[in-house]
């Protein structure tokens, strides 16, 4: 399905960086969700540039609804929301236009479409694109919240600088989740967002650019969502994690360290405390089986530094082939780690949505079976 | 879609590890590809249990086709395998049946089909269901290697001891591949080959489980593969990946190496060697904009230590929630790395496939276009 | 998904007639259904060749439940059920095989699969896959009869021999389905039976086929199913119908008759009894805007006559494309109406129970919204 | 899906007909389609309200692509064609709001979407969503036409008044074909063309409505398009066709007529004329056994009387649920058949395109694999 992912809320992306505009479409949506739009603005808000540690570039980012919101509420209708791009410097682009810059999708992307596809500031491939993901995940995540279920996500580690991991206390975990919602650089610990910070703008003075890792979690997810083999949990969210430009590693719970442990070690024990059935620890991320267990969720993602750096970098011309040094223009951000923060969670959120649904469907219908005879 | 994945070429699973038989269904193969038998059993004969270093359960894993196969050359209709399930002691799993098993799908199954799935040997939860997975997948690895696709896996790390990494030079890949397809214990170095094997052999010794990492690798596989977004290479790789049980990581190229990398050091520069365009390193796997290259995939997967042990665990009893000791009866693999190989394999030629053909049908429309006029 | 359909209940088929074995796997059933084996046989026994109306292949079509099911219950994990074939008379069909056989699917089957085909009794294409189909959509029938959805066919015209149409009022619509379920040529008065079965042997004694219409009903199926356009409940009902073979026309309500009727006579006046919204007429078969009004379903499907006759036809031969006449060999139905109504049944409970599982989780979600705050 | 369709081509409409704008996204386009917008316009006219037999809404359905297009061309990446609402009389809709609209969606529409739908002018149900659709099926059809496939539809009958069949012979077809491209009304006949239009302008003289059947083709289908069962070329042609607002019956070939007709009589001679493999007659349709045989497609579609008409109706009140009597205001078409025409037209070249590319992969594999050993 290409640029179209969900089963139940099916997500649709278009749109190019220097186009007319770019969008989403989120269809089958509940009726009746009134659409708070000061929450959209505030998730946008904490996507856009600002200061030395991101891009010049400054897009209103303002969300247009074109359709599925009627008097306030959501219809149930397609919800497509459109964004029109304003500050293109597209010239930026026709300089180095056919010098291939390394760890982009320009020469991919220029396989992939026969040399058709829009090169100005990435075209489709633009990390842009993630603009409308978020207003989408928004509103993914508002449903999200009606139920029960929160989310976020903080900078675990930017170019080696570490902030403390979440909360293992589920209640001290759900306190970090709300202090992240509102804040802009998202760190648990002020500290290292000091240090985080002062190391993009390092970067930046060179030229340069770093990436990271990004720690979510996710609360209240009821047991019993996901399924054992092709649609597990982990598929299923790592398949919309994975759709995030830049995303180039995702694992759950102890993730790679699971490689040095022992099975007694990584075990979790069960326990029962106030009826409620847990684990003494949760080096599985709230996943067994590829079947949530009712733990919280615990997802790493790492983003690899921008690729585009001002730094001279050895490529060659698109046509001719040939060796030349490229010089990267335009105007690009030395870090989207604080930036992306705000897509993870909105893939997230309309990953766990996709199968929260699916659950209420298997759940109704054993429910009505109850009362009947067969 | 739950157990079916795949849009081209549809792969669906059935059965439990107790019940009357285990089985796949591949749709949408192409006609006229001469089934391989030999081949596939010598997959299957990969991922069965040997020696110490495995479980005590033998079974025969042999594939009966019942359909799809018509005088030795596949129909193009779905090809369905089944294997009988003949070496069940579910005795074993009689006395505790009713205390959870930590770390397994215990729980979160019971949750999720309400108490009714069979508890047998982890039921449709086992590991024994990616026995007709590794049928399918050797199928759809030959149909790879018909068209110049080669692939394979080895262990990159096993609790802690690692075997070197696969080569950067692609004819010395290529012949990494070729040998590790006709090996029982995948390593790349023969004394970290023996060093494993100890350390699984003594976490058996001790009742205990180790786990570890696996790295893949595909070559000649065309450039232009994969979506800007939702079904990007490592979208659909890792949502394949995440479908085998125990995997807990996925990254691709440098994986979550990338947080501590500046952009110019992870920056892959692009240079032409005789006619072919190429990276000088290969930090991206193969992949750039979620679209392939041509270099190389490289992938890492990491498979936490087999939840089964028999040491003693702390759980509840399923239905009066009280806390029990558990003592896990039964037959049970130490490790399951060196078996899960071939799995990961067998996932990624389905994925690989079937992102192959989404490319042919592209490919195929854009030069018949060239010979009309529009 | 070629061989695979349905959203919520997926259902995949497999098998060629004269192969090893047919079946099918029902995924995302609902956990806990009691299956009912004698159900599932009556139904099978209703598809079944019988007297000198159909062919005189008999084949014991016993299902092999294979996964899926523990101690009677479903489990919620795949179901698979095979089926053997054991009355293959595969000479008949060596005489005549390099003979395309005029209306069946030789030809096209022959350029779809490259020439691969197993051309033994149709193969895949063979009217015997549907034996799997029925015993589906038996299970599927169960589902929605425990939820209060009672569905059946007969047959409305066979050449040109009229059966009464279904009642307008409800009640005796339900007696109506009801008494279908018992019988086994399923008219609903006894004197067209008599008249149809004779023109069917007319015909068989003729070397002959002959074809017709089946009326569907489907009561008590709750209002707000299907989408306002691509998945419309005629887009989707249709999309299941149109997967029999022989079926080459599928109407809802007055379906083609609309034709010829103003608007003023095509409307039904809405109106409100003992609290429940109906319409006074239902010429749109309980269908508008793509969604159910609570009305009946009323579903005509047409089958053409069997293309396996004994009368002398002219064709080519498959490879030189020399003219030649055909003489079929074989045992053959001379109609099949009587037999396909249970098939129709089938794929109409598959068809209404994927939307109804849609349907429940979109009232799940509003449910439980209500109660929250968003 | 719900409102997304296509496997290969995938097509997403949004919008309502008094909201802001309307639109369509198509995915998986092939790059470097040179977009013919002047098409693309004569067939937005074609489906435009004109004259007295149409409604006086009148719509400039100017169509903005916003994304997918470069310099001229498609990209590859998901196209998006937006049309603003301009000429909406929503007032129209107030005074009635509350009484259900006979035969229309208001009351199944009022239970799917909870109350919460956009009631104005049929809101998400509205035919205007139809227009984007047409512009998506222009480009289609281009691409349809490139690769050497023609389609067409002519009025087949309009309330009882009957217009010639295409002609059997191909090159007279063809020019039928494409002869209807260019003209308003599409009927091969022009006495019958005046004497529908007499039969339409009576009816909105009389305040009422019809509906008619439409007659299609498709010629230059190559053979072996669609699937044995569940993705029969019948199948997903009715699933496209049943799409469209007021499509009742779909049927193929000699459709319901098969009912009457002996095997014999029905079965299509196959013979080969120039190399060429041919049937004598087409009764099929260009299907055999769901596949494509190369013959031309014949496909009838009942499209149902408008329901809007003048004439007072009996209805309820929404949420009183007391008798009514409804006078619709607003303005509304006497007949849609010739404008539902191009719209016919536009869904068949979306779902034969989705056939098309995916025969593409199965015979670029095939041929790819000739050239190797495996």
């Amino acid at each position: 399905m290409k640029n179209t992912i969900g089963r139940h809320i099916s997500c649709t992306i278009f749109g190019e960086s220097h186009g007319k505009a770019i969008g989403v479409t989120l269809d089958g949506l509940p009726a009746g969700i009134r659409i708070d739009e000061d929450w959209i603005a505030m998730r946008l808000e904490q996507r856009k540039a600002k200061g030395r540690i991101s891009t010049q570039r400054h897009e209103p980012d303002q969300p247009i609804i074109v359709s599925g919101v009627f008097e306030g509420f959501t219809t149930g209708t397609p919800l497509t929301i459109l964004m029109e791009n304003k500050a293109q410097h597209s010239q930026d682009y026709e300089k180095t236009k056919n010098r291939l810059r390394p760890s982009h999708a320009d020469y991919s992307g220029d396989i992939k479409y026969f040399g058709y596809q829009d090169y100005r500031g990435g075209g489709h491939f633009s990390g842009r694109i993630t603009a409308p993901l978020v207003a989408a995940g928004a509103i993914a995540q508002q449903i999200l919240k009606a139920n029960g279920i929160e989310l976020g996500t903080h900078i675990r580690c930017c170019h080696g600088i570490e902030d403390c991991a979440f909360a293992s206390q589920e209640t001290l975990l759900e306190e970090q989740l709300h202090k992240l919602e509102t804040i802009d650089f998202p760190v648990l610990d002020e500290r290292s967002a000091q240090r985080m910070k002062e190391a993009i703008e390092a970067a930046a003075a060179d030229g340069d650019s770093v990436g990271g890792i990004l720690e979510s979690a996710a609360i209240h997810v009821p047991a019993g969502l996901g399924e054992p083999f092709f649609d597990s949990m982990e598929s299923v969210i790592a398949h919309y994690l994975y759709s995030i430009p830049a995303v180039k590693g995702v694992s759950f719970g102890h993730g790679f360290g699971f490689a040095n442990l022992f099975g007694s070690e990584a075990n979790d024990a069960i326990l029962c405390e106030n009826d409620r059935i847990k684990t003494r620890t949760n080096h599985n991320g709230g996943i067994n089986g590829g079947i949530t267990n009712g733990m919280p969720l615990l997802i790493n993602t790492c983003i690899k530094p921008t690729p585009s750096i001002y730094k001279e970098q050895d490529t060659i011309h698109k046509t001719t082939h040939e060796a030349e040094k490229l010089m990267i223009q335009g105007r690009h951000d030395p870090a989207i780690i604080h930036r992306a923060r705000v897509v993870v969670d909105s893939v997230l959120a309309l990953a766990i949505l996709d199968l929260y649904m699916e659950r209420c469907a298997v759940v109704a219908l054993q429910n009505h079976r109850k009362e009947e005879t067969i």
